[in-house]
């Protein structure tokens, strides 16, 4: 952990790429994690960037590579050669390798590809490349170690010792039979503590939790998560052995998902980044405050087909952005309940159940607010009973009926296969803005009669 | 993966009950997955669930307690006695077991440890209570595999196989000095790789990341997820080793994490969940809506000084739930990419150019939004220029406002301490909605001069 990026740190490795003593920028990285190194890039220029990107191990690179921001990685890659890259690619798994050729253009990854000297690797990232985005085929990684159940245990350990070394992390031992179809597992432990001429099929668990290579990503999460698994085998549609997906991989995916609900909420319209450009930034907010400026619009429409009001109750109007407000809020917090519900699978019970729920949950908040509303709109602004009870009318029934719009847009979403964490934008707070004024002007009316 | 809970077995699973057909239930649960378990018992009725825990095996139901909900595990615990539960904890490793220990009152909790037959996990799980919430103290295990650096690969494998056998998962094989202190770490390949004569000092990694006891838990999660660990060693303040935290323990840290910013940003003042009870989601939505209630009457207020425009610019009142709602979205999506930034520690750079980041943002959105509204206002809705022009100026000088507040109130809240995402609750949007409709009027009143 005891890697900090100092001033004077930066000033010695730019001092050092000045002078091009690339023996020391050699000595200065030799003790710092590629990952630390990934940082110390984003802090140089690019001209820096690249130098030290070229002067390193490809080693060591690769590693780097991985671990960048994916648009500093663009930009890198764009000054690289064909075979540069091929060199690089040639050291990582097969997942991180196949990741990064599918951020080149198709022309490039052609070339890539056949620069590779690994024919193996080639094969293995092409059958990658070909599997749909967001599924357990495109995470999967090919590095895996596999046995045959006939094997017995010292056979077993002379064969890993082989296999062992290309694959990063050992989780498990697959079994397969002759068809290279999945048909156990076994631990390392498990290994080192049976006798060594124990046959595999005797020690390996017959019971094996596999995905299927076309499953989708996130059902994949929620399958390692439920079942703490650190690495799940991925088989084909006749259960033969694919690859293998591990936990740090899903973490991404996690990490993934809770971003991209967090800033739907938020209201961003696509991936954005803190570092990212003011016309990135731009990008991805504009749509989202143009689709609630013409909810704006909707409600000025509204509030001017109400104006007759505005002569004898011109109180009235100067409750609109709270009742907005309330029915906004509210709406927003039935959503993200469901959002979640959602997202974790405990969402359960039946539809009129749940509206039941809502409508008694409005009601109560409902009350509350609106008691506290009266009494403070009576006794510190002044306002008359009639009025009071109207305003109280208002947000009893706005709240009520966000809930409702709240809890269902979310669950339709879903039914319809769209990301119901859009509800949670600025869609359904707008959405609920136009209504809450709209109901509570038609109470209005009803109530005081202009 | 096979598992799904039926209609049919939920029947037969009752009729078992009903008829006291111990045999027949444990048949059904032989193959099932504790996690798999875990769901039956929340989809049958209370007595139920109860009467399964207490037939099954104290080896499957001590893994179903800790996969429950914490309600229904509170519920379920409140009806075993002493005994049993410490029958449940001793088959737990130390770090469930310290949780779930957690959960009960303060004399539970003693009179469970000394129910304890193992007295080493009974001293554990006594020493695990005693860290702070937080803290990689309490998040930690203390089975972990250690080996001395002087021992021989031979007499390693030896004690390892014994030492193994209580670790569920062996990530690395940790190596100490003769005073317990962290001195390297070797995986198992490493080891079956390696010759059985050789000194563990001479095969083992002398750089092992290690965290203190009193780490902060999200601190843990980000070291684990930038050096892509699966366990990581804990070590008091003279590098003693203490325990391990392992991947699926962070998960569930970045999972909290993730889900605690989503419920402030929805506007929950506390945890909550879709099952939970109608009085629970009251609790925690009131509060956020109790202020947002105040913040409404402040707008009110607003609004009401304003009152001499109502004459001959009535219009102007039809607008201000239009600006307040810009105003809260452009302050949510601020504060939102200001939380991400932070929590990911991804913000750079110096306050100044964030400022002027913002600043620039804020003009281009603006600009478009009020190009937008004018066109748009004056076209279809006929309003006069003058009219116009105030709205569009006041659009442009709100969103500017908002985003520099939404920027900076996440950035002074982390440096006080506090969480940072608390700002994009209602918080911001109440306060930018106060603020943008003060500001509109203002400029009204500068422009029109009523």
């Amino acid at each position: 952990m005891a890697f900090e990026i100092t001033e004077e740190f930066l000033e010695k490795l730019v001092g050092f790429i000045y002078e091009n003593n690339d023996s020391e920028i050699k000595q200065l990285f030799e003790e710092v994690h590629f990952a630390d190194i990934a940082e110390v890039l984003d802090e140089v220029s690019f001209e820096e960037a690249i130098y030290i990107i070229k002067l390193l191990d490809s080693e060591k690179t690769s590693e780097i590579l991985t671990e960048l921001d994916e648009d500093t990685r663009e930009k890198i890659l764009e000054n690289l050669s064909t075979k540069e890259i091929a060199r690089e690619i040639g050291e990582m798994d097969s997942d991180d390798a196949a990741d990064i050729i599918g951020e080149l253009s198709e022309e490039r990854q052609l070339r890539v590809i056949n620069a590779l000297k690994d024919e193996e690797l080639a094969a293995d990232i092409k059958e990658l490349l070909s599997y749909e985005d967001d599924t357990a085929g495109a995470l999967m990684a090919k590095e895996l170690v596999k046995v045959y159940e006939t094997w017995t245990v010292a056979g077993c350990m002379r064969r890993i010792r082989g296999q062992a070394q290309e694959v990063t992390r050992v989780h498990s031992i697959y079994v397969v039979d002759k068809e290279d179809k999945l048909v156990g597992r076994l631990s390392l432990k498990d290994l080192i503590i049976a006798k060594s001429d124990q046959k595999i099929a005797d020690i390996s668990k017959s019971k094996v939790d596999a995905v299927n290579v076309h499953e989708n990503d996130e059902e994949v999460a929620k399958i390692m998560a439920k079942y703490d698994l650190e690495a799940i085998p991925v088989v084909d549609d006749n259960n033969v052995l694919l690859g293998r997906i591990t936990i740090d991989d899903m973490l991404d995916v996690i990490r993934e998902e809770a971003d991209k609900d967090y800033q739907m909420a938020a209201g961003f319209s696509q991936d954005v980044e803190v570092n990212d450009t003011i016309w990135e930034l731009t990008k991805a907010r504009l749509p989202w405050l143009i689709l609630a400026l013409f909810g704006g619009f909707v409600s000025v429409s509204v509030l001017g087909s109400f104006d007759g009001a505005m002569g004898n109750f011109p109180e009235l109007f100067f409750f609109t952005p709270l009742i907005a407000a309330m029915a906004g809020n509210v709406g927003v917090q039935s959503s993200a309940i469901i959002v979640q519900g959602l997202a974790n699978d405990s969402l359960k019970g039946s539809l009129f159940k749940r509206l039941l729920k809502e409508i008694l949950q409005g009601l109560l908040n409902g009350f509350v607010l609106a008691a506290l509303l009266m009494s403070a709109g009576m006794l510190f602004l002044g306002f008359p009973f009639k009025l009071g009870i109207t305003v109280a009318a208002s947000l009893i029934s706005v709240i009520i009926i966000a809930s409702i719009i709240g809890t269902f847009i979310p669950i339709i979403l879903a039914k319809k296969g769209v990301d119901p964490a859009l509800a949670t934008g600025p869609f359904i707070t707008t959405s609920n803005d136009i209504l809450g004024i709209l109901i509570y002007f038609s109470i209005a009316k009803l109530v005081l009669g202009f």
